[in-house]
């Protein structure tokens, strides 16, 4: 496995693959890697003949007071984990060599930001997109894969990729979560003892909240449910809790398919996320 | 030549050069094709394997009162003078084609189009990012081509390439001009004899600004001389007529190495635009 810092080294090797005719799977992540990269890895793995993981805490998506400072990091252990399943490739790039120059054109996302994560968090999908873009640009791969745990920005970076056109594949991986239910997150590392004894509460808020919703197809009392479980059995504060369609991210209807279940909730300082995306 | 009006078909294409390892060169029009465009599409011809050029007029780059519906189009005749210079492939989709959908996501053109052709056209460079975007995903080109007599649309184009990493090159080919100096456009058909005998004074006027510019290096001289030309000899109406640095479109200083002399001028209700570029 190589570990790369520079666009001139990726491209060369991108191109080499791309010469061969092989296909490219690439994993964007911001590193201090758990069982969910490595999942998303795996399974790039198992569907293309490369596959490339990117490393890199994005500055443009974290808001003037979030952790981006702060955010964990660990390369040397990142690089020992995606070597053992089996990644070609990590770029690690710098801030520096990743926006070398700023031109001022952006990318805004849409309507389906400005709710959820993007309601408290203004901003942070544009620069997701703007990061993802480029990566895209630099990886050129065939496949690109997201954890269903962020399940608005693989909603948006779905949008961008048909809007756009652009010419690859989303794939996105099922939440892998601890044996008590807790979704696995880089910043459950955050978490005192007693954050993490408290927060399992989230998913099975929203567990609450699903069974209620299939029985009763009452959005209201389903919230309403969930909210009480969670101030119940946790001392944290709810940033959103909210039941929608998906991928449109848009009020109920009687003809939507397919919900979305999500909740932001901070215990004690960590904000954590968490959602279930289920059918009728 | 192939001449095709979906994506399924340019993407089925594109596919099967790029398996074969053969270069691309895209050129981008709005079709009515002259000289300029033909122009671009043998450059293409000569630095690639494979030219596609599209021929698409995009309607999100045309303000409410301006020409999107009375542009001129006539496709057959396109479709000879393409096959003349040896392009390989038209892609000449339908708006419904292009436009399936609408997640919200803009690409906003930053600094570089407040100015200029952006000042009277507001939204109009936001546009002419989201279909070049599109088109480079769906043309994959090697190469694309833009003529310079679109100055300002080429440096946000190099603009967004450098920012956003896109796998291309942006080549750029001179202006073309009628034998009395008039700038090659689709719109000059809409031009009265009248117009038409007037119109060669905005060349005209950009070279005096030139030539004043490079023995004063006074840019307010400059700009008026060429003012006072096209007052004197045409009945138009200048909407900009600005001496800047290029390619980032800003205040000339002591270190400016590029110039742009650039204008748009309304003759009879025709609004045409010329440029030029220049070394100290």
């Amino acid at each position: 496995m190589q570990v790369v810092t520079t666009i001139q080294e990726l491209k060369s090797i991108i191109k080499n693959i791309k010469q061969h005719g092989k296909t490219i799977g690439l994993v964007p992540t911001m590193g201090y890697l758990h069982e969910g990269h490595l999942t998303l890895a795996s399974t790039s793995k198992s569907e293309n003949d490369f596959t490339v993981m990117s490393i890199f805490v994005n500055p443009t998506q974290f808001g003037p007071n979030e952790d981006f400072e702060s955010y964990p990091r660990d390369l040397e252990r990142d690089t020992k984990l995606a070597e053992s399943v089996g990644v070609d490739v990590i770029f690690a790039p710098s801030v520096e060599e990743m926006y070398p120059t700023n031109g001022g054109i952006v990318i805004r996302a849409g309507r389906q930001s400005e709710i959820l994560c993007g309601a408290s968090r203004p901003g942070h999908f544009d620069g997701v997109l703007q990061v993802v873009t480029k990566l895209f640009h630099l990886a050129e791969p065939t496949r690109a894969y997201f954890g269903q745990k962020d399940a608005q920005q693989v909603a948006i970076i779905q949008t961008l990729v048909r809007d756009f056109n652009f010419p690859l594949e989303i794939r996105t991986v099922p939440i892998v979560r601890e044996e008590d239910g807790l979704a696995k997150s880089s910043r459950n590392v955050y978490l005192s003892e007693e954050d993490r004894r408290q927060a399992p509460a989230i998913y099975e808020a929203l567990q609450i909240a699903k069974e209620h919703f299939l029985s009763s197809a009452n959005v209201e009392e389903s919230i309403q449910l969930a909210e009480n479980h969670i101030n119940e059995k946790t001392s944290g504060k709810i940033d959103y809790l909210q039941l929608l369609s998906y991928p449109d991210l848009a009020e109920i209807k009687n003809d939507t398919e397919q919900f979305l279940i999500a909740a932001a909730v901070y215990i004690g300082k960590t904000r954590l996320i968490d959602n279930i995306i289920f059918l009728k």
